[in-house]
């Protein structure tokens, strides 16, 4: 490490070793790696990096490495919490050349691809390979596989088929001091050492770089039912939970609940969004979105509809709707998606992804309401999420305020996430917006373990400085 | 540390903290601790501590920490490999007396247990809370969960539910140095930071003690299906277990693959099993037991039964036996559970726990037992597992010798696997016993990085030293 060279050194440096197609520098900088998703103020980085394969990642990471310039990977940019935006004299390392499926085995069921492959081109490959890749988000367009991993995407379909982590059999990394760690295991059982891959799952870039992942595929699915169900109370929502559960096994997909709040904003605000529910449907505590994925197109719609019949007639569940088509199916998804189409009704509102042990989070809604109502006057507060997964998300607005009431709301949100034991990200992840929340989440034990783990594999602090802790 | 105290000193320190009931020295420690299931040669340890709390545990540590006194965490001591058990003048830490379920969340679907708690008893629990625990294997009634999670244990049913990993969702831990960090997460998504659970289950105990778990609890199956297929080759074992996996889709709870060599000595030579195949059956390449687990018994054995049917139509499988009864479920698993029966029939057989891409496990035990046939007179060689996971069992035995050719059958077996890209350990953990051979499943940048996170936790090397790595 030299501190003392110019800002040019590593350029040159990096531009002799990669060459001027993966290096640039200043005003070459293109805009979109200026910034992620996260809302910060745009940060053009001082020269973004584009290596073609992992020896060029590998040749960069020493470089910089070797000139005390700290490195921050970038992949579809996607991210929420600004883990991937690049503080001024800091090195952008994009993964948006690496793009590609490497293989396929269908006997392991088993996906090879490159870190900066666009989450939907592996959807897709799996789908023609005859199979299914059930990671999905709204970013899919755009968001890289790398970035997933890093943040340890969630999405809609957790409650059947886990994080992206458990998507995952096989990593390759680059460290921060350039050495490649290839682990592209294929096989679903493998006890041989440490488990490494978990270590750079989730952790946002901070402690390696993935390079290429090998991914689970699952089979595709034959069959689609989707209902929405009203629910009296809390307590009927997980009277229902623990009936789908049982009933629909490991068929369940997504079980989305959605507070009065949300459902009045969503089915009366949202463009392009109807009210499925026939009657006065006003007055319940809570509507729930329920999705089953089966391999029987027949028998699985069949017993789904009687499942929901026996819950209607014993009355855990009022009023229900059930999908009659792919159509239905997406009209009632349209409006738990209707929180997409806040940005124009609701300018700079603020978006929180927590987690809370299940059944607490109608204690939790309701006293996050009443503080946030107390404190600030007319504020808006919507809440919906992924609730068999223990995931909150909450819309908070407070309508003519020249400026959000941002630091106020974190501290309630947050303030109160601490006292019900729950998490200050369920899954967008830390970055840099939430690091001074993480304490609310985690235990200084943790925290310290965390820097210890940090600290020994980045001990310059050169990869994603100043991300997470 | 102070390396010049006699060990004495370790004990009376120890002794002063934890009293007479926890410590045991010198004559005093029950044979029973001297050693685990490995087949390795007994060792009485300098002496056993048997904490009963986390507070213990981590005071222990400390004490053995300060006096450099290296700690040997010992559960039920079912382990193969050697991890648990302790060489002279190292202290055993044995969770025995930490036992027992401390919360069932239902609605969370998740239980919190101390780590010396059986597997068996969390199995019970979970299933008078109306919940299934699906982890399991044939040391249930003995193995603790803190030793599954610290060898990532699998069994039968990983197809379908994963590895014991894939079952935690939060863990108390005790570092080398006595810090306690508690991370008793319930969430099934939760983002912030570092995923630390991961760096203990599957190590070994080498990083930390286990002191305490949160466990996912599964809907409990109200229908379980299996039928015994035979296969002309393993061309068309692929090929069934693709449609298992299609039309099955989440109910494939097992897919066991039994080789010809073991099909014959399980149906002829092993006490009470007997064959369920009609006809002669001598002559096909392959015989699969498959499972599936369901929730309603009318519609998914009519279902799984059409399958089959199917599958002997096309005449993928020529052959096979449906299970009409829950006895004849449990005969027909016990063709594949006489492996078991091995140790009169076979004593001091070698037994292998490899992992292999599915694509080529035939390739592999072909030439597998083609080199053990010529270097080996009169050798027998019986080829199961779970092919679904990639988890190939050897066992090999020379009838007549005097002592097993282990050095000579380990370098067979391990060899090839180091060609095959496969692994050394699928379930049962590298100890003592692999260590020599984690370099033919891991590469040296794999090992060093272990290295390194073995070295930011235990610098003095003071925990379970001389295993995994």
């Amino acid at each position: 490490m030299n501190q003392t060279l110019p800002p040019s050194s590593v350029i040159e440096a990096l531009l002799a070793e990669l060459g001027p197609l993966a290096v640039l520098a200043g005003d070459d900088v293109p805009v979109r790696n200026h910034n992620d998703y996260s809302g910060l103020q745009a940060s053009p980085p001082l020269a973004v990096v584009r290596p073609a394969n992992t020896a060029g990642v590998a040749a960069a990471m020493r470089i910089c490495h070797e000139h005390g310039v700290a490195v921050v990977p970038q992949g579809g940019l996607t991210g929420l919490c600004g883990g991937a935006r690049a503080p001024a004299g800091q090195v952008a390392l994009s993964l948006e050349r690496m793009v590609g499926i490497e293989e396929i085995d269908s006997a392991a069921a088993t996906m090879t691809v490159l870190a900066g492959t666009p989450l939907e081109t592996i959807q897709l490959a799996a789908t023609a390979a005859g199979f299914f890749c059930p990671l999905d988000l709204g970013a899919r367009g755009s968001c890289a596989i790398g970035g997933n991993l890093s943040t340890n995407a969630g999405g809609n379909r957790v409650i059947r088929y886990g994080m992206a982590r458990e998507m995952v059999l096989g990593i390759e990394v680059v460290l921060p001091n350039g050495i490649v760690v290839t682990s592209l295991n294929k096989m679903i059982k493998n006890n041989a050492g440490f488990d490494l891959k978990h270590l750079f799952i989730g952790s946002e870039g901070t402690l390696g770089i993935i390079t290429r992942v090998v991914l689970r595929m699952f089979p595709k699915p034959a069959s689609a039912m989707v209902a929405i169900c009203a629910a009296k109370d809390y307590g009927n929502v997980l009277t229902l939970l623990n009936s789908a559960r049982q009933n629909l096994g490991p068929l369940l997909s997504a079980f989305e609940v959605m507070w009065p709040d949300y459902w009045q904003f969503a089915t009366t605000q949202a463009p392009g969004v109807s009210n499925p529910l026939k009657g006065d449907n006003t007055a319940y505590g809570a509507y729930v979105l329920v999705e089953a994925l089966g391999t029987d197109p027949v028998h699985d719609a069949q017993r789904f509809e009687s499942w929901l019949g026996g819950l209607l007639e014993s009355g855990v569940v009022p009023n229900a709707a059930l999908a009659q088509s792919l159509a239905d199916g997406r009209a009632f998804w349209s409006i738990r998606d209707a929180s997409g189409e806040l940005h124009p009704l609701w300018p700079s509102h603020l978006a929180f992804d927590i987690g809370l042990p299940v059944a607490c989070m109608d204690d939790y809604a309701r006293r996050c309401r009443e503080v946030l109502q107390a404190r600030i006057p007319s504020v808006q507060a919507l809440f919906y999420g992924h609730i068999g997964d223990g995931n909150l998300h909450i819309i908070v607005y407070q309508p003519g305020a020249a400026e959000q009431p941002k630091a106020l709301v974190d501290g309630i949100v947050y303030g109160l996430v601490r006292e019900y034991g729950g998490t200050v990200s369920a899954e967008h992840g830390i970055g840099t917006l939430k690091r001074q929340w993480l304490g609310h989440a985690r235990s200084p034990e943790e925290i310290e373990l965390m820097r210890v783990i940090k600290k020994a594999l980045d001990p310059q602090a050169l990869l994603n400085p100043g991300k997470v802790i």
